[in-house]
């Protein structure tokens, strides 16, 4: 980064803000934040950020801010064009020697749109990756309920998944985690129930925000779970004890 | 834990100090751990505590101190009258209107001790769980090496599974995590070349602590791998670029 006493480049953070509660952030990932001459965040097409809501009261003033448009509703490969414009956007600041944080919800690398841009900057600028607390550890303390004990295989398990693939993981893990529930909460509901799990199984929403909630999975009304939703299930119930 | 403006008894907090570097912590775990007069946190039955380690340069004088001694040589069910005298000393401090943070490495609830505390003092006392960076996503960043994006399925494995159910489990899933690894690394090395996975596998050991290392799977000696180590790997390599 420096040489001869002399910045030459920026350095990109990948900064796990945390779930949601703006207090999850650590305190190393505050420092950054408030370091930061840039900050990029990825955003909906109608410039929406849930990264960006939760620094925004971590944010002074100043900061030079860089939306970086994802479309939500098409997958990975159909952003290709929008992920090569955010690292073109972002390497621009890089090569003019500015820092450039990258706001990730939760952890960088836990299911996040940052591995996209990981992709694209890491062999030609300084990237760190500062580690967040995920929604799947957050999920767990909100409800309660531990993740996973001594020598127990967790799973974590994309809703999106076909039943049958739900169905054999969940079988051959002692917890699982499914996440990203929103419009397959039906299957995931059912999967659960084939798979002896319901009782066991806890359910939460949004958690971090002010709209979190977590309700027995019964009482889950369909068509109403949000994408950031999850349930949490362990085949022995509370083992631990 | 308030009623009528008078405070009856403590709440402990299980409280994720994250993986090592003390600026892991986040801007709520530190908070709570500035003002709890009590801390409490695992220790071997010579007093050492990764945990209280972590936490060093946060804490202030004043604080009452409590080392929770548990045999780590021995399991969970061997360790059931020391977690009770353990649960007894916190539940005598809340007793008095104290509040107990509870120092627990990385997060609570993913394979900590924590969960054995939560089991014998969450009928009986407010507790409230403060999630951590965990040791899975700060190895990920540690290794410049997403975890999982998209519809992966991420399994995580103790690394005292037998070769078996290792194996089935990494086919089953797009990216382990192989934790606790110490004295099983021969094994691990040779599970992970018979499932196709070592020209992927990454290993990293004591992460976010001055010794921290990361290097070739192939370079490491088998009889050197500390407990505080682990292995990522993926089927699809860099999957995500």
């Amino acid at each position: 980064m420096a040489e001869g006493g002399k910045r030459l480049t920026g350095t990109v953070y990948g900064l796990g803000v945390g779930p949601g509660d703006p207090d999850l952030i650590t305190v190393k990932g505050l420092r950054i934040l408030e370091a930061a001459p840039v900050i990029a965040y990825p955003a909906t097409m109608e410039g929406e950020s849930t990264a960006r809501a939760i620094v925004d009261t971590h944010l002074g003033n100043g900061k030079t801010e860089l939306p970086l448009f994802i479309d939500i509703s098409a997958g990975h490969a159909a952003n290709a064009p929008n992920y090569d414009k955010a690292a073109a956007a972002i390497s621009a600041h890089l090569e003019a020697g500015r820092d450039v944080a990258v706001l990730c919800e939760g952890d960088p690398f836990f299911y996040g749109s940052f591995s996209y841009l990981f992709a694209r900057l890491a062999e030609d600028w300084p990237v760190e990756v500062v580690p967040g607390v995920s929604s799947l550890t957050a999920c767990a303390a909100a409800l309660g309920a531990p993740l996973a004990a001594g020598g127990d295989i967790l799973t974590v398990l994309p809703a999106s998944l076909d039943e049958k693939v739900l169905r054999q993981r969940m079988d051959a893990a002692d917890g699982v985690a499914i996440i990203k529930i929103g419009r397959h909460f039906a299957k995931i509901a059912k999967v659960l129930e084939d798979a002896g799990l319901l009782a066991n199984a806890r359910y939460v929403e949004r958690v971090g925000f002010a709209d979190e909630r977590s309700l027995p999975i019964t009482e889950v009304k369909a068509d109403e779970a949000p994408y950031f939703s999850m349930v949490l299930a362990h085949h022995r119930g509370e083992a631990w004890k």
